[in-house]
């Protein structure tokens, strides 16, 4: 086949992929096409964790079709038994005959050995087909088996001067109300949500993403003081509590609220983040959306551990020595050590911009 | 004749006009057309103060023809004897028939007075054609009539989070090459600059225009603290020092290298802008370009004296809570209290981005 076929078959897979998107966590999303005779006769996607895989689904569509047939799959078809069974053995036992796939699996568990099986049963294998497109699909996946940790997108709303409160600490509000609507969609995205306890104090958020999704709730609180009375504590979303002291009594008060309490390394800002993350690894956890304060997002750049920015951007101003800015911390020393925006997007978003990046440490 | 052929005619006189953009101060800028039989026979538009007015100009070039046509001029012709003889004379004695004006003359020595007299001569009149586009190419002229103040615009620099500098207070350079070298060029539409007596000690600007602009140099300076060794005052354009403070010796040493120290009135900040904005006026200072610090610029937003933003923003992220923001000053209490933008305008500059809009106060 033609390379700009191969391409239309696994953008259609890729395009059935993304339909899960969000929802899949923490496998990655994958979409499949059997193709037989320039018609397609199957098509799958993987819908959420335990369900069954995408090339079983398209393979099932098939049927009796798949013998002699190609299938286009975004992930190489897994080797392992997980909650379902091994991939690669439908495939084979389906009498496919050739196989085009958009990235080798990076989970160590499969990783190459699909391939190496199915040509080893004289199916013939091609790797790599749109494989950027299949990796953006999949970054928090891809960071999760390279970094063994989370994938870390900040989330900033604040003036054109950079501001998120006025010198009275007031916030609400500096974007528009289609600005925060967009922002509360794309929770849906992500599946654990993060604050610091200065926010939790002030504003008091629920951090629900709606509809029903699993978002995994985390209070950076290195001293513990997070309220029993907290809203995001009543919710049948699973909530983290990342602390780096320890008191028996608070602990066990939040446990009986079903609050699970992680013990961080400590650093000179308290809680270690980069242990933290390794912790919520540990956990499954693959794709992170810290929303503040800016004291956390501050600490997320100094140490070099956040991989997206998501700028929601009012074309106001605040003014004020005094009024908090969005980003805290300590900052860089020199603009030369600036952190940079790649894959820039910009879009508007009622009367506000939204800004999206990818984070470049110098 | 038809309004869409008046105002392609009165586009014709804007477009003259605005050749000499930023070389009329303290005068507006003005563009003439003289139309006959559907044909364009003289075309004119005043170059610098001092120079022949537009529509002598055109009428000249029409000569002979201008008896019976049509003139168009962007502006009222002027009433009062100037630098130059009045235009309203020079039209009648040309023998047009028709003038179509854009805007009536601001200027009390003219404002109407020219348009009853053309009347009185029996020429057909008509004001307001493209009025907007008139009052949009002569702001600062309107506003130096309507308020006796030059019009303000503030230049801010920063970084996506605001910041101007980084926590060491190092600013070289935040925006790119692409974007300084675009803030240079904008200089030469403004008859004055200003800066704070802060950013003369931390980066002793020269605060040139080039191209033997004439830009008078303004530093705001409470304490008349300014270093008789500054860059910016080894320069052949006018300076001029505003303070709050008497200081004979100072002073005299000022005089001595040329520069004019202005006293105003003094507030709690030090130098009050309002008053200082009216003695630029009286000087026949017309468009103001606000350039820094933090502090004069928020001190201009905090006093509501600011007309327009022109925001050179860079997609860089500097962080730190002891960086320096791009405003300083009190700023505003609640985010409904913020200054928002009206017919705000964005454009890439290199990796930067440019934002331009009019200041609306709530």
């Amino acid at each position: 086949m033609q390379a700009q076929v191969l391409n239309a078959y696994m953008r259609r897979a890729l395009e059935l992929a993304a339909r899960a998107r969000g929802k899949t966590f923490p496998n990655p999303l994958v979409g499949a096409v059997v193709v037989k005779n320039g018609h397609v006769v199957g098509e799958g996607f993987h819908h959420k964790a335990g369900a069954p895989h995408a090339e079983v689904l398209a393979l099932k569509e098939a049927s009796g079709k798949a013998r002699g047939a190609a299938l286009f799959c975004t992930f190489e078809p897994c080797f392992h038994f997980g909650r379902t069974a091994p991939c690669v053995d439908a495939v084979i036992s389906s009498g496919i005959r050739e196989v085009y796939i958009g990235s080798k699996d990076p989970n160590p568990l499969t990783c190459g050995k699909s391939i190496r099986l199915l040509r080893r049963r004289g199916i013939r294998v091609a790797v790599g087909i749109m494989k950027k497109e299949v990796f953006r699909l999949n970054e928090p996946f891809f960071c999760a088996m390279r970094r063994q940790r989370p994938l870390v997108t900040l989330k900033v709303a604040a003036s054109l001067d950079g501001k998120i409160a006025t010198r009275s600490g007031r916030s609400q509000w500096i974007t528009s109300r289609a600005a925060r609507r967009h922002a509360h969609n794309m929770r849906k995205y992500y599946d654990a949500i993060m604050v610091g306890i200065g926010t939790v104090l002030k504003d008091d958020p629920g951090l629900e993403a709606g509809g029903g999704h699993r978002l995994t709730k985390i209070v950076v609180d290195s001293s513990l003081r997070l309220p029993l009375s907290a809203r995001l504590l009543k919710t049948r979303q699973p909530v983290v509590v990342a602390t780096a002291t320890h008191n028996k009594v608070k602990e066990k008060a939040l446990l009986m609220r079903g609050v699970k309490v992680l013990h961080t390394k400590r650093n000179s800002g308290g809680v270690d983040l980069a242990d933290l993350l390794r912790r919520l690894h540990a956990m499954d956890i693959r794709h992170l959306l810290v929303e503040g304060g800016a004291a956390l997002t501050g600490a997320f750049l100094d140490a070099r551990l956040a991989d997206k920015i998501v700028f929601y951007w009012a074309p106001l101003i605040i003014g004020g020595r005094q009024a908090l800015g969005a980003l805290g911390g300590r900052g860089v020393d020199t603009p030369q050590k600036a952190v940079s925006l790649k894959r820039m997007t910009m879009e508007r978003i009622g009367r506000d911009f939204l800004i999206e990046g990818e984070l470049v440490y110098s």
